[in-house]
């Protein structure tokens, strides 16, 4: 590996929070007690807030519901999507922790090809603590990883690498399609373990799935938005990639790295196509002009904290997708009062400028 | 797999040329003739003309030494390196087959995880023959593959792809590293057999070796220029970097892909790093300043063939890069006149344009 990797990992315990937006399946955190366990949990329950989720024993965590986010937000929890997973961002908002890691309750933990469980926020952790490389393209994948390094013609000013802030993890067995892609191929299953770890280059836009991710707060946090989602919405399941095209041109711009690859869950069941084809039918549409806007968004150089460029943003998606539809105009809105609720519970230190004027000292 | 994709792999019999930049390993071509012997091999001799290559029996081959190369380009002959690999690019140009599959005489047969024998050609042939997707990233790999497709949240106006010019294959057992990294890790061994092929995206330069690499001659072939080394030369061993890098700008601009991963090969020997190290102190030293131009450089809009992207990018290397060094003057002259050797080998059909003037039809 290259010497900017650190040589062991350490656990990270008191610096990470594992976020779940509910959890109906009861197996789930059982089999994933020997890896969750000694970690903080924050549940987030995306629907009715009178039925009771059950933890199991030895789990330490909290649960927040509806009635929990309107209390703690007052009218700013208008940002927090109900009746939908994207409601999981109010957990990033209220952890005090330098990471987070979010996963689904159907993901369960997979098996590498030697048969052994992957610790799957092990390798997140390995993936956060070593550099990334957005600049040029390591051909041997993750220049840091034991047994790797960068090849012949790789320039040496670009060795040292920069922060990670986001880790992408992928699914074995269902793999994540749209509704359209999963009417057409239900059978299709992800058998492939690719044993690889590589960082999206600068400029680039991908599909970043929350299904199983990582990220760390303090680097990216605010930009971790899972938008208007679910009740009341006209669009679903564009929550997790609405985060990634924000956060992509965040980390471009301010020069982080967005790793994707290892490791591995089982997601063990498939959403109804039929149900996500009606959340998805809108963003399917509006997708096609959302991605030329973010690949042509510029950020002012004088945008130098993920907040600032997250409001820049908000000002162009007003802007320039206002008129795809009058659901973005609520999407910007909601976007400011995310800083205003994130930067509320998260009291900037040292002077970070804040959603409602100058730097707070 | 996503549509496009083919249902079976032709083997390209006639359509595909072998270039091999001389043959000092006997067992070399033995190793290979399974998967070799239905093509025709061009080997271009890199040093002594009169010293003679022995080919095995059986093989169909045309061999072409230094005497060759000069009486076939006269005064053109300047443009092609002598005592180094980089004379391959000779037989890029001699070939008349639309595909070129171009190996190291230090490359063997590899096996995949269950021990089979990999036929790097086939896999090279599959890459060409399907799409790349230069716009977005795929986080599942390969969306054309068997098993996968394009996930969640990919737009589907760009799921058709672009024609692939470039399939960049790996290299298991001796990493392709520079000789300060082969000198600090003597014993450092590729034994990571990653499952995938991705496409480099659109923006993004890559470090392109040329020990197993092949490509669409028709598509992108005068960009394969593998510039001045060896003898004479003050620079040796970035002879396939300089032409990944002119390709990729070039790729970029006219909208074609390149793919990386799959095939490996077993590449048997490590070169001699001190002697390596005099070969690439002066590529260290220049590809600082090589890598910011080519990040930066912008062709006209009409420049709509690769001999024309071609002679604008030399014109910029003299512009840009005569001052880093002498030699980037004499190389912008080479990139020219390989141009012009290449138009003569190769008559344009249908008024594309040559360096030496207008279309000719």
């Amino acid at each position: 590996m290259a010497s900017a990797s650190r040589a062991a990992t350490p656990l990270l315990k008191d610096e990470l929070d594992i976020v779940i937006p509910t959890i109906r399946n009861l197996d789930f955190l059982e089999m994933w007690r020997p890896f969750f366990q000694p970690y903080h949990l924050i549940i987030v329950q995306d629907g009715d807030p009178s039925k009771t989720i059950r933890v199991p024993e030895g789990f330490d965590y909290e649960l927040y519901n509806r009635n929990d986010i309107n209390r703690m937000l007052g009218p700013k929890a208008s940002c927090i999507s109900f009746k939908d997973s994207a409601c999981r961002c109010f957990g990033y908002m209220v952890s005090k922790k330098k990471y987070i890691y979010t996963i689904d309750d159907d993901c369960f933990v997979a098996k590498d090809p030697s048969g052994k469980d992957i610790n799957a926020l092990e390798q997140h952790i390995k993936n956060l603590l070593s550099p990334s490389t957005p600049f040029f393209f390591n051909t041997l994948y993750d220049p840091y990883r034991d047994g790797a390094d960068f090849v012949r013609g790789y320039p040496f000013s670009l060795r040292e690498g920069v922060p990670t802030a986001v880790s992408h993890g992928l699914w074995l067995n269902i793999p994540d399609y749209d509704a359209p892609t999963q009417l057409v191929k239900p059978l299709e299953r992800n058998t492939r373990y690719v044993d690889a770890i590589l960082t999206i280059p600068k400029g680039t836009l991908f599909p970043m799935c929350g299904m199983n991710l990582a990220f760390d707060r303090e680097l990216i946090g605010p930009a971790m938005y899972f938008g208007l989602m679910g009740d009341g919405q006209p669009i679903g399941r564009y929550d997790d990639m609405w985060a990634g095209w924000c956060t992509k041109v965040i980390t471009d711009h301010l020069g982080l790295g967005v790793k994707t690859g290892l490791p591995y869950i089982w997601h063990s069941k498939a959403s109804n196509p039929f149900v996500n084809l009606k959340k998805e039918y809108n963003g399917i549409f509006w997708q096609e002009e959302l991605i030329p806007f973010f690949q042509s968004v510029s950020l002012p150089k004088d945008a130098t904290t993920v907040q600032k460029c997250y409001l820049e943003l908000a000002k162009q998606v007003r802007a320039k997708l206002g008129k795809v539809d009058g659901y973005f105009n609520k999407l910007a809105d909601s976007m400011v009062t995310w800083i205003e609720a994130w930067d509320e519970l998260n009291p900037p230190k040292g002077g970070v400028a804040t959603a409602n004027g100058p730097p707070k000292k």
